[in-house]
């Protein structure tokens, strides 16, 4: 038997240059008499399509076939996490650190991950919540990050940082980046982080811009549960992101309370998937000199 | 003759503990036959006290004792640069590294200083335009540092930096720091860059959380001008703070000319005053082990 | 019955403070109906006393006091780790990272320790192997780091990276530092590493100086292993050190293998041990500003 | 009357590589009735032209020809500075920082430049005395910088560093950088430095992985003198190295005395130069995104 039957295909948003590997992978899909389920994300690019809701995509397909950029598939391990879908990335022709089939090979590495040839990966995501006064705000999940950061003007914030309830620090900085390991090659290490393998069970904290030059990275065990607390004479606006994408703005006082969310994503990559070919082709390392 | 005989005097605004230290310094200079002109940053501290614009010092002052902190020296200094007010600086308990006063020694270092024995720095400024579609939107003084910010959302901006009409580099980062010597210990420092002489005639960009990693902080000659232009399809909201005082909104395509102010700041210090001690003191540096 | 019956007390040697204190506690013991063994560590130090070998400690103590500064529970560490001893850490006036009873509350908190009452942590050591043509130049352990660095002259070594016989990167740098959690403050932070959590299942590399800037800190699995090979045609002599204690010189195409030993240090500590109040003090952070 | 007539060619040495173009440069400047001088460096490659000492290089040549990389510049640059004779640098096929005329247009920039069209710059080198007990143990010139570092063992070295007499900080560090801006872009930067402008006068102290994480790069004026002190008491052994070439050892206790060199380097470059495409060259930076 087939290892996957029902395929959803999500893609990235407004981006005509999709209409025809989109239009080729559906007929290719179909030709093999897979059953395939074309997301919402794809309005407007293939107008003979019938469109699915990401909801139904989660509750109906065993895999799921990203095509666009690292933040279409950001934005699909979010929604897909919880319903044990299983993602692959597609590129649109420049590498990324999710996304790493490319276009040119896009047929045959999906027949070849169809037919059951793949190395998975389980992905930890961060789950937040945003608490004032004792009521929540907003919860929400990240596979990338959680970064707190001061809202409109140029000025540095102030909050305290618990890891397990016990007091890390106080910090005066632009903001802190919590993020998992797949994050510590996105906006974490712009901030100063280190490059941390996908699979180490581990949350990373960085902060941005620290006043303190002693407050550096800070590397915990994933079962660990953070707490960030702005200070109640806080006087500069700020604003917590999730991926980069949802934004909460926040008050003195409030507590972002963040840990590892218990569902994984699965990722899957082709056979002869090698993460350390990646980082050495994001961050241009290693040729030898 | 006294070198100096009509001293301003400027205060941190809104701060009640400023009241008695105030008064006390007023009192002593008219005892010792100087005229006095309050500034109307001290509104509210000393009701009966007659209180003069900061135009008004700037044209009768032959000096102005700052009290209160660098914020409060950074202020008077954009006001002052102008009219060539040397400006003394007591901070109010706190090391500053403009306002190095003790508040404790107050009245016996200024009576130094009155009496003509003191060291005098002169700091550069920045002058700035922001220019949209070949009209000036706004010009403004920086003893500290412009600095370019995205505004709103945790996202990078893009944008091009130009030296002496000479194309840089291309970033995308959270912002760029172009700051003089004086302000290479203040936000720069927090973003990565080295700590300059204040003597020395050099300019300082440094990148926030730059996404290339190698963008690393420049030092320039304080000759060059410096242009950073935002990129057309920018599509991130971003902003300019002066001194992280005046902020302007910028839009895409936006143009930011920095170029060094041609009048100093004419800062004067007590006469054993040592730069590096402050930085010893600021950064916790150098105790013998 | 007492958790503990016989117990090790070693010394930072040479050091002719710790007279006093050893033999306070060495009578306090005593006093208490411990059987005590002196390690030969205090040779000079206490005339009378009988001195023992560091592998009669390791058989026949269940644990062992370190008097001294970090350097001398990493000596202890590495000598003991095999035998499953527990260490309990008394500093000299210092606060280390490693050895955290205060010598002023030396006596009531062993007493607390001895009765039952203390926080156990498991330590993870490094084990390294260099090899020469197929052939075994030296095996070491470590506690803190193995560092790879240039010899005698003041130039990049070139070396290829493998995590897990998978190729990481090609680099010239002054060297490398690969690190436990444990020495993750130590050499490591100097050299740009994140601070880790001394629990989490990982190992540290840090880059020495980089010549590729996006050379970053990297942390993978603890149960990964690490191998270094030198350049065939590396002309800058290198050398390889073990805590920063043992030394052995390297020659070009040397491989330096380095995983887990599998054997844990078990360190001791007072029952209110925090890690973070000792990064706070030791690295000066986190007061309310 | 041309602006220069008698020509010095100067070579990496060992590299035979260079037989060919030196031939061919020779032969070049002969027909167009250039005297020419071939440096000693050039031994071994072409055996029947004459050789001449570096000291007559210096004393006969109006220009002098460096072909190699780098490393050959920076060496005749010290020879050669104190004679006034301008320089211009051909890489062997990969751009330099120094040497920024490509091979393949050796001839025709070589003419341009006899021609009298060029930029020329002035590059400053640093003068450094070493003093043991009163006495001159070593004086050394330097293109770059000038390295003090720790010898034979991983380990800290400790000093204290002043600037015009003044005490600047205490330090434990794996050594110091004290650079040019010409050598802001070699070891200095991958020790944590700025990039500075070769022409603006100022000189760049760089620690390399000190203790204290507050200890950042200082970017100083190029008149201050500069000494470095090691502690008496300093137990690691350690070297001062010039340009990355000479190594001088040091003692507990040595001076190490840096001013800038009152002779400049005359650096000629083809009318193209652009400083700024060296550097996005060399360091990756500022594609278009």
């Amino acid at each position: 038997m087939k290892p996957f039957q029902t395929i959803g295909v999500i893609a990235k948003r407004d981006d005509p240059r999709l209409a025809t590997p989109l239009a080729q992978l559906l007929e290719h899909l179909r030709e093999h008499a897979y059953e395939t389920l074309l997301d919402e994300s794809a309005e407007g690019l293939l107008p003979t399509e019938t469109l699915h809701s990401r909801a139904t995509i989660g509750q109906r397909c065993d895999l799921a076939i990203v095509v666009g950029g690292d933040g279409t598939l950001l934005n699909a391990s979010r929604s897909l996490a919880d319903d044990d879908v299983p993602l692959v990335g597609v590129n649109l022709g420049r590498l990324g650190f999710l996304v790493d089939v490319l276009p040119e090979r896009m047929l045959p590495v999906i027949d070849t991950i169809l037919a059951g040839h793949f190395v998975e990966e389980s992905r930890a995501l961060l789950h937040s919540e945003v608490w004032r006064d004792g009521t929540l705000v907003t919860r929400q999940d990240a596979l990338n990050d959680v970064v707190l950061h001061s809202h409109e003007v140029v000025r540095m914030i102030e909050f305290d940082t618990f890891v397990d309830h016990r007091f890390v620090n106080s910090q005066r900085a632009d903001g802190l980046v919590v993020s998992t390991p797949t994050g510590s090659t996105a906006y974490a290490l712009s901030a100063g982080g280190p490059v941390i393998s996908p699979a180490l069970a581990a949350i990373l904290l960085v902060p941005i811009c620290p006043h303190t030059l002693s407050n550096r990275p800070i590397v915990i065990g994933a079962q660990s549960q953070i707490e960030i607390v702005l200070y109640e004479q806080n006087q500069t606006a700020s604003q917590v992101a999730f991926d980069g994408h949802t934004t909460t703005r926040l008050q003195p006082g409030d507590r972002i309370r963040i840990r590892q969310k218990p569902a994984m994503l699965r990722l899957l990559h082709p056979p002869d998937y090698d993460h350390f070919h990646i980082l050495r082709a994001k961050l241009r390392w290693g040729e030898k000199h």
